[in-house]
């Protein structure tokens, strides 16, 4: 996926091929589809897009936000208007194996849905919970992941109020997915986007890239390898609530820019969408990317490049340079923060593009994910 | 189902197995824990309530209702905490075939979650799309059902702002399945709640019963029964907006108690529900229960009982007897509405049962569904 990087023709082939107009030219719906990289783009774009468009899904974030205007004061006939402001998600969940170190479908479907909404600077606040169950399933283990969500949803304080429960067929469904969706709150006035990223901004990862992945695919046992990883996953609401109350102490709360939870298609992913949304340039530094010596060793062995391997427990942060080592000093008090690391920084030219300068002082283009390496990994 | 009706001990019996302390003893989940009957409330009940109970989902309805506080007017520092009141719902869409005649997958998934918003007194406000799609489905076909999801979302007036897709391999999922959650405004002061049935309440059905399920099971082919029925699916926010409006107007805004969409079970299923929850003896009459002549033939050929098929575009509403034919012309005048009938009405005793005078004058205890005679209905 990395090419050898040299001249701006380069720079100009890559950004070129990503200005066409969005169209869906394939006949089928391949796995590549699903992997949150260029061909989901595609679909996304040049289908769900091209039919269902309106201002706020246009903005293809992780979630909607959106304020409800309402009348206060009615008795005083005041009639103000005021307003609140929400994100909304969802995520269905198709992880395969549903157990694997460090977590499980329910966990996994719980997390995922609350770093969504914390992305946004929301405080999560209720989830619905929707379950396909194939025919035979065990009791037992749906027990042993509905107990698993409780026990998340505790630690993320935050409830699952509504749900639904569909069985189907033997066959006609691999084991359980699950749907989460979920509401948050948005009380600060912040303002984060994919596109507010500025040229002198830094580039914050929260910790270690490539643990869920990994775990993910040594965990399906196909290669019978062994390694002492288990998944990240993780909620992120209460370190994003750090991130904006130290913005917020340093009376800057407009440096925070860009936060998003690296998952499919992994940081190299989320830094492109980053890119293009924002039409900026982004380089990162190879020395800085904390990722565990059994993660690298695995991917090697899988042939995976950790740039793209999801992550659940992690965040990148795009904020002003007066503002990054205060912002990365916070996040490492945060036990989910321990590893965090300025990885890269953002320019304005050759925009639309991330580059990695590597260990040995050369330099990458890191283009989306093309195809899908891993499938069904959240 | 429907049981010969006699002396009050079966009333008794009945009564007694129903309020048993619920709880899940299968090993493994069979397609009646999916029917909407009596499986899925023990599963619901006996599982996910064990786990995730609190005060929002342990109420049970088809979904949440919650207020969000706010503090408003801070600029005057007067911190008056000022409410709104929302509805926030899920559902997955699991129907085989996924188009059928009156509709497709994404139209179903589109209303079904519009009408579960409504039911609460809610004006729906925003949508998500989640999609699982199996691998080598057609980009075409997927095409025309985001284009009838985009049709039914201007119909009903909301915006699908936020969604997710997954793609996996060929045989983990049948076709595509959709998940639509949901999140509507209760701008009235409004109180709807499956327990608030009272005696001497009327019981009102917006229009013909069971088309939506008799399609569904012609259209799979298996009978080769040939039928002019198609599916009622529809949105019914604005037929709604009409009952409040009339109550609203009638200055009896309290009048208006139950509201449901007897979708999975049929109406048999949901009175039941309504009928344990408010602790009330439901009387319905089946010389006044709308059916379409060609579904009741099918029914009688499928070997169904239409009381326990699913609907898509009814609603069942209860209401004081005060107000009952002013709400039911109200509904008439609605298109949706047109066929509406008074079939029934609610008494105290004995509690928590539903039955039906027949068209031969005698009486039979309508129960819960039992098993699953419709699978994937919706």
């Amino acid at each position: 996926m990395a090419q050898d990087f040299n001249p701006s023709s380069l720079f100009q082939m890559a950004e070129n091929s990503r200005r066409k107009k969005v169209d869906i030219k394939d006949k089928f719906i391949t796995l590549a589809h699903g992997s949150g990289g260029k061909a989901t783009h595609q679909l996304v774009e040049g289908l769900f897009l091209e039919y269902l468009r309106n201002p706020i899904l246009e903005k293809l974030e992780d979630q909607a936000v959106f304020s409800i205007s309402h009348q206060v004061n009615k008795t005083n006939s005041v009639n103000k208007l005021d307003s609140l402001r929400f994100a909304f998600t969802t995520d269905s969940f198709v992880v395969n194996p549903i157990f694997f170190p460090g977590g499980d479908i329910g966990k996994l479907a719980i997390y995922g849905t609350i770093n969504d909404l914390a992305m946004s600077g929301a405080k999560p606040l209720y989830l619905s919970a929707a379950f396909i169950i194939e025919e035979g399933f065990l009791v037992e283990d749906l027990k042993k992941i509905v107990q698993s969500m409780q026990i998340a949803a505790q630690k993320a304080q935050i409830q699952i109020v509504t749900g639904d429960t569909k069985v189907v067929e033997k066959g006609s469904v691999d084991k359980l997915f699950i749907n989460t969706s979920g509401i948050g709150l948005i009380e600060s006035n912040v303002q984060i986007s994919s596109t507010l990223a500025q040229a002198g901004d830094k580039v914050i990862v929260s910790g270690t890239i490539g643990d869920h992945g990994t775990t993910i695919m040594i965990a399906r046992g196909e290669l019978e390898l062994e390694a002492d990883i288990k998944s990240d996953t993780a909620p992120l609401n209460f370190l994003v609530q750090d991130i904006i109350n130290e913005v917020t102490s340093l009376g800057k709360l407009n440096s925070l820019h860009c936060l998003r939870d690296p998952t499919r298609g992994g940081i190299a992913t989320t830094l492109n969408e980053i890119a293009l949304s924002s039409n900026v340039y982004i380089e990162v530094y190879q020395n800085n990317i904390p990722i565990q010596e059994e993660v690298n060793g695995a991917c090697e062995i899988l042939g995976l490049d950790p740039l793209y391997v999801a992550n659940e427990g992690k965040l990148i942060a795009i904020v002003s340079s007066d503002v990054a080592e205060q912002v990365l000093e916070r996040i490492k008090k945060n036990p989910l923060g321990q590893n965090a690391s300025i990885i890269g920084e953002v320019k304005s030219t050759p925009s639309a593009i991330v580059a990695m300068v590597t260990s040995f002082g050369g330099s990458r283009i890191v283009d989306m994910l093309v195809g899908d390496q891993l499938p069904r990994i959240c």
